[in-house]
């Protein structure tokens, strides 16, 4: 290399693509381009952190959109912050790709910028290199002392609620990757668009600090992730299967036990999962309708481990299980 | 997969090697294992966050001891911390690798967690996936408000100086990935242990902090650094080469002109580059060598721009430029 003049220097690149990405905030002393960026904290607010990864192949198709994997990289981090009610501010990127293509780079960030720029987040640090399609996304943000919602903070009794509808990731991942002619391009389109740009639920996280108990991100799919809320809280959990908040696309895609499945086992729905005493759900359930978001009981919390299922009134045992990086894709469904 | 029991399941995976990474700190309201990390900041400072990443065969040799590259992840981001003067708290860990090999990860976390308990680092966030070996680190501190050392306020006059010795790590990575069967033993292990187990200057760098008017650590070689310091200092720069410091080992081992090149162009060193008023630099070379630290002067800022070389008075054009990740190695010189 080092003739290539078609390769771009990675300080221009790290310049031009990402340095003014995110609003300007009064609180970023010193964003990208020093050794490190400087931050000021709100008086008495804790600082939340998170870290996720997104890599080609695992986490998304080789042929995704770029505008997609950049919304992707930065959702799923917000979506972290969102589980814990806190206010996301900063984010820094770790980019790992195999070429400095300009065209990809447009709309990687551009992707990135768009969802930065509606939740007021500023990106105050990169790090690009060389080598396989790599992206991981910190963020930053901050939580009024005390308040933070934690996976540990459900009583036996609480009622485990869920945000939006669950499934339609999973589906719109079966869209992307395969081929579905007979199906209405609406349909179609709203569920790829529910699997490559993911809501993370940012104000309703904050709105429910203070009511609900406990709360995470549906990352995994429910199967996978709703053992790691109980067992932090020390419960036991259970659900009716049959009160899946199921959206009318996914309901118009696929079969009932295939929505079912996708409800329960696929994962990039970005949901939040929350445990809600019962005196405090219609509030709950009030203040996500201000937000247009929908909010659904599926079951509660309970003293004892472990969790169990039924549908209809019956003992139910899920097929799927939550995604593991490293045991594959067991979630992955195929139409 | 889902049936290869040699496979640990991410959350063991996580939970085993690195949840109890680093110092209990008062100030980690909550770690490892929740949707993100909740921490305390101490009144009167400000958030420094940096971020870096590390690639195999990109920024160390594939077949490097794990030890080293744990160590080596978390120091580069140690490092940039400290040329802000900052005191690095909390760390997280974005891991992408190709197999859960548990031989692996004890070594590379237990070259992690020796830097990070040197240094009092929690480890509050981590992230495991499948794929080519990258690892990103973030780490955040903190800097009592308005007195971090940024790489832009350095003035005419200021003399430039750098901790440590520069140009071992070059040669080390020359050693670690060449056959020098010829050189004395000793001084080969040492020269490795620059390039593998490089020693942010954390203490120095806050230190430095109300006598130094600018920093920025030596990652890329000083060729490609110092233009950096000086054109967001708004200044020029001058060096004089002969004045570098070089370790004994580095002398032993190479030819002046190698030893040289290494000293400008190759990366990895880790040292510290300050601007030092002339009247502040016998007080910083003090507390320097309070640390058993060493502080040479080896230029000045001038009015003006770009940055000029002399050795032994006469004008000189280093060879070696700047490590550009997508340029490729120019600074790889071969013995």
């Amino acid at each position: 290399m080092g003739r290539d003049e078609a390769h771009l220097g990675e300080f221009d690149l790290i310049r031009r693509y990402f340095s003014r990405i995110g609003r300007a905030r009064s609180d970023v002393l010193l964003g990208v381009g020093d050794d490190a960026a400087l931050l000021r904290m709100p008086a008495d607010t804790e600082l939340a952190a998170a870290v996720d990864t997104i890599v080609a192949g695992r986490h998304f198709p080789h042929d995704s959109d770029a505008r997609s994997i950049g919304h992707r990289a930065l959702a799923v981090n917000l979506s972290d912050l969102a589980a814990m009610g806190a206010t996301p501010a900063w984010a820094t990127l770790a980019l790992t790709l195999p070429s400095a293509d300009p065209d990809w780079l447009e709309r990687f960030s551009g992707g990135l910028a768009d969802l930065a720029n509606a939740h007021g987040v500023a990106l105050v640090g990169g790090d690009t290199t060389a080598g396989p399609l790599t992206i991981s996304v910190q963020v930053m943000g901050h939580v009024a002392r005390g308040t933070a919602l934690r996976r540990s903070g459900a009583h036996a009794g609480d009622l485990l609620a869920v945000t939006g509808t669950l499934g339609d990731a999973g589906a719109g991942l079966a869209l992307a990757t395969g081929s579905h002619t007979t199906v209405d391009d609406a349909v179609v389109r709203e569920l790829r668009q529910r699997f490559e740009y993911p809501t993370p639920r940012v104000e309703f996280g904050a709105t429910a600090r203070g009511t609900a108990t406990a709360a995470m991100d549906l990352s995994d799919g429910l199967v996978g992730d709703l053992p790691k809320l109980a067992c932090a809280s020390g419960l036991a959990a259970h659900v009716d299967v049959e009160r899946l908040p199921l959206s009318s696309d996914l309901q118009a895609f696929a079969s009932p036990q295939r929505a079912r499945d996708w409800a329960l086992g696929a994962g990039d729905d970005y949901e939040l999962l929350l445990a809600v005493p019962p005196d405090g759900y219609a509030k709950l359930a009030s203040l996500a309708a201000q937000l247009d978001l929908r909010l659904t009981a599926i079951g509660e919390l309970r003293r004892g481990t472990g969790v169990s299922w039924a549908l209809n009134g019956a003992n139910f045992t899920p097929a799927a299980h939550g995604y593991d990086h490293f045991r594959g894709p067991s979630t992955q469904i195929t139409v």
